[in-house]
């Protein structure tokens, strides 16, 4: 259960960090969709360390992959997609076993060794490590095939802080979709920021440290209807998604946080009828998009996530033996990552065409069928 | 689908704002729970307008429930149980009709239309009213009397900023669980600061306007080893539950959207052995009690919620004819209630109960029933 | 999750045979469909006792229903649909609980009993009542008419063997869809067979006896491509719902136990191409409209249940007391239903057709959405 | 959707005939499991072509696996456990292109063909060949060690019928335990009856045709309470899991249709305390270890399965060209199984474990927690 995410376009992910392979099956995929395994290479690069020259010590993975299932000639079948990616380290490290019963503070090992005492699979964090991630970073590419079959979507997602720097783009200005993150090492598409930000990474580095930041989506091109009340609305299905990325604390839709000092004169998005567009418009987009938990289809869908800084620092920490009861301090070496942010942008966008695709196939049964006054026409 | 929740233990909810009833099915409770009405019944009384004089002007409900199945002998059966609490407002009346085709800014109203069109039921909001969350408030009196077949948790849940006014309790210490916050009309439990509040929120309904704010939720008392790796850890589990209350825009775990600043010598919460208490202690909480998506034991789980101002104001605003698609301003008249947080309080409080009931009961099968080097053992 | 069935078109049944009432919530059902609480009501009749003189001495129900939510002017509108049929026989009764220790030999008492214990809701069978089944019963109205969204089905279900009398319609001859089996009492659409069957359940019923028997089940009109491989084909759908019908014990499809004696040569439904109906056709229908669990839209889709003889009747029997173990004969005495086969026809057609709603629901998303050499159109 | 089955011990199947492998993914085994690769590799065998010299001709396959993900030291560590069979079959053959538009007579070429038109993969079957099983086969040997944690469960399955040669072992002496029907080429363990179920194949594969045959079911050592009422009762889940074998057409529980025959007086077990044992008894076992869907604990569960004769024959058939509408006659020939069903044992088994420990993790979560007069002590 605890696996599996969607409900009509379902993903299972499995493999551990020092797995021999981190996989996941595509279930509910339609048949005649035509997958491309160059796309998903060039995907899976953006996430991958050795692109990141300078701001990471992460290890390196040559993130060949394989499609296991589900494809005939080139097309989905309709039979569940497996996508395969080999892990590089596969050996059990000395390492490892010497942190078996001390938890890095911060980190996933502490509840992992309670949890599962003897049988947690500590080797690099096992099922706990962002490694896992790289299922999802290549399942999106299927999802984005997919949404291509709705609708024109572009899903424009960039590092919108880290440590003290911040940006943000102006979402209601189409431009932004000319711009790519990924020509940029901090994944934010303004090279004086990502100066800025790459420097503040360098900076925390240097000083065996490690640094927190956001990570903000802007969602183009999705028509309104998409997404149910009460429990399967856009907001649900995105962040229960979300928080499934290592490091990630915090969600907001829209406006999110700030929302709460507004009054409801500032926040609503007032309505006007464009009559050269022929569209219902609004000038501001505090609602991010949705309303009721349903896409408006006026204005993007935009949310933002906060991650915090990775756990794993060369700083002296305070940590415990499990086993022995121990006050330890501890010192942790060798390859590093100081900010994840970087690598996740692309986890997020990933996971948000996975998140869409499902949203738009439970669509298909939630509308009407007949003709109504305004809106579908019957299909 | 979209209408129910939870994997072990889950709830149906049913009914929309002008119909007979609001009810749900709660199925998966275990047999042997007793089952107090009159507790369901004060619980329901803390959402309720009619005690919240003067901050709102909201409809006033009766709250007057029934359970329809599962119980026996004031038992749990293990048979689904039904609570359904009667609308006071069933009539059809013609100020609906009348805002058929013209949404209210802000509000679902123009999702609901454009994705049910003619037959959308538009009659108070219909199935996106707040009004739905009576059901979660009481089926979440189940899910405490559940919870406390596993552990001694107790949910603090307050209002922790309406606007410019903001508190926020220090979540280690444990005498707050002594306030109340329900004494408080603003749902803060620091009579300063509830005055504060409450003026704020008289200032704006009398300019017809409204305010957000933010809504904090303490659990203490989880255990540690609650909550899965990847998809069902316990933050996707409650953002999931969370962003079905109407309003609700942003949510954070822990030290939130604050660790996007921090580094991680200052994010991670250090480890310590105390043998006074023979426990592993940390002396800070951004974590928010969890790590790796499964609960430490050591320090309470915290989340923050931020709520929007409610959309329905007295305030001119601009809005379309969805028909005729003329420009109009619209001015909304009647029963209002300039802000949603004190009242949300409880529903937050009662959702976490059935996110945290579903939780242990899945965890009863996922940790290893051999005895292991620490941790559980054997049951 | 015991109490919910179905992925899209899912339905939720709560309460018990002695509760205030036996309910269902039906979400997933498309907005727009026209409900007719007539036709519901004319459907609950067709299982009622007081409907089958002389044949039964079960309790009467009045079968008083409420429509709760869903419905707005009508029709359907996207929320769930929550039917409610009152119990007449809420009250609880002495003889109930000198039965509370002493199960009924072959039926549910024991195993409730047993897992339930103290919390066991024993009156009348409680959850394991067939008086659960109303709910199918009333939900099944719903599913037909959103069936009619989709193709012009027609479930044609009757009883083909009551003890040693048996009867087959010829399902290949699309004349059997002019008969009505409700118009007979043993839902045996053959005058002089009718005859004899209700002989057979008056003689047993004189005896203080029960009689098995069986009952066929002919779907007309679904097009090919309904189904799908591996796990949702139409078989398990169909088998699974109809063992939560009380007495069933078994289920063929099309040729079914037969087939176990046959040769490949004359099981095969041999393919030919009819150019006057420009279709596909087979001479047989060994295969009951169904291959590789999708159906073939050539032949109706055919299944056969058997029922066991009603576990309650009037001659002495031995059993236990659970408590004390002392050994008992026990006689049953008062209301009495000899054969359960003529009531539980209604309720295999409502869930034939509740499975065939979700299975085309389901199929929306499974095809291809491109034209495709033959078959479906791009849609 | 389609290839996942459980609810908390749940197995995705990935895979189709002629792709590189067929695989499975675990999802809720509980840590702490010690899997055994060599016991694996040995049941796999006994669904093998190789191991069935003389009665069949299909493809040999080597049935080489590799355990992927969720093990660690030998132990499941709680994460999915992925098992991957490779095809030795994979290229593609000419004689498969031939056939693309010309379906074998009762085989899924012809509604596979319909429903994914361009985008089926014809090859051998695809998604729709018996090759899928094994993945089956494999992860039953998981869930035999979870069910070891819980009971001594014993699955005795063997073959009860050939054509015209049927066996029926007696389920209430516990001598045939020691009976293994893997000892035999039909798998039915009596050595006459054996000899003439194979003669049986052997005379219709030098035909050219094939035939059906049944399977039964006896499984040992359930205690009472497994399965649920209403929907997640154990029939439900064992015939929903059983049609997804290729060639099931029926499934029965106990006495099954033959009960449709019998009277309430000779089909109820009634019930008597055995004060030696301690023991409830029964002397029959008509109800097939069930009552409302729940075991009874007392007798064995059993069932039976019917298999059609497998539809690729030598013989001419009549069938079609799906493109050109032409009618033809078409000549099968190559490698070919006459009778599914020796094979097919295995399956059933393996099939049968994955189902009850479903149940099993189920059941943990639907008892009483409390102490209660009888059956279940508080854990």
């Amino acid at each position: 259960m605890s696996n599996s995410f969607g409900q009509l376009f379902r993903i299972t992910v499995f493999g551990e960090s020092h797995g021999e392979s981190i996989g996941v099956v595509i279930d509910g995929c339609p048949p005649g969709i035509l997958i491309d395994p160059i796309e998903i290479e060039e995907t899976l690069n953006k996430g991958e360390a050795r692109f990141l020259p300078g701001i990471t010590s992460e290890r390196m993975e040559s993130n060949e992959f394989k499609i296991k299932s589900g494809i005939f000639n080139g097309f989905s079948t309709g039979a569940p997609i497996t996508l395969e990616i080999t892990n590089e380290d596969q050996k059990d490290s000395p390492k490892y076993e010497k942190r078996k019963y001390t938890p890095r503070p911060g980190h996933s090992d502490f509840t992992a060794s309670l949890k599962y005492g003897d049988f947690n699979d500590y080797r690099g964090g096992g099922r706990f490590s962002g490694r896992v991630m790289v299922a999802i970073t290549a399942a999106g590419c299927i999802a984005k095939k997919v949404l291509l079959k709705y609708a024109n979507i572009h899903i424009f997602t960039y590092t919108s802080r880290i440590g003290s720097i911040s940006f943000q783009m102006d979402e209601l200005n189409e431009g932004i979709l000319e711009k790519n993150p990924y020509d940029f090492l901090s994944r934010c598409p303004n090279p004086e920021i990502d100066n800025l930000m790459v420097k503040e990474i360098v900076k925390v580095k240097n000083e065996g440290d490690s640094i927190g930041g956001t990570i903000s989506c802007i969602v183009h091109g999705v028509p309104t209807g998409i997404g149910e009340p009460l429990f399967n609305n856009i907001e649900s299905f995105l962040s229960s998604a979300m928080f499934s990325i290592p490091g990630t604390r915090a969600i907001e839709f829209g406006t999110g946080f700030r929302l709460a000092k507004m009054k409801g004169s500032e926040a609503n998005d007032q309505l006007y009828y464009d009559p050269q567009k022929d569209r219902f418009e609004t000038r501001t987009n505090h609602s991010g998009g949705i309303l009721g938990g349903i896409s408006t289809g006026i204005s993007p869908i935009t949310f933002r996530l906060a991650f915090k800084p990775t756990p794993s620092i060369h700083k002296p920490q305070h940590t415990v033996n499990l086993k022995t009861k121990e006050n330890i301090v501890m010192k942790i070496e060798g390859r590093f990552d100081p900010c994840i942010v970087p690598r996740a942008v692309i986890i997020v966008e990933q996971l948000a065409a996975l998140v869409f695709a499902d949203l738009f196939l439970l669509a298909e049964t939630s509308r009407p069928k007949n003709p109504v006054f305004i809106g579908y026409e019957d299909d």
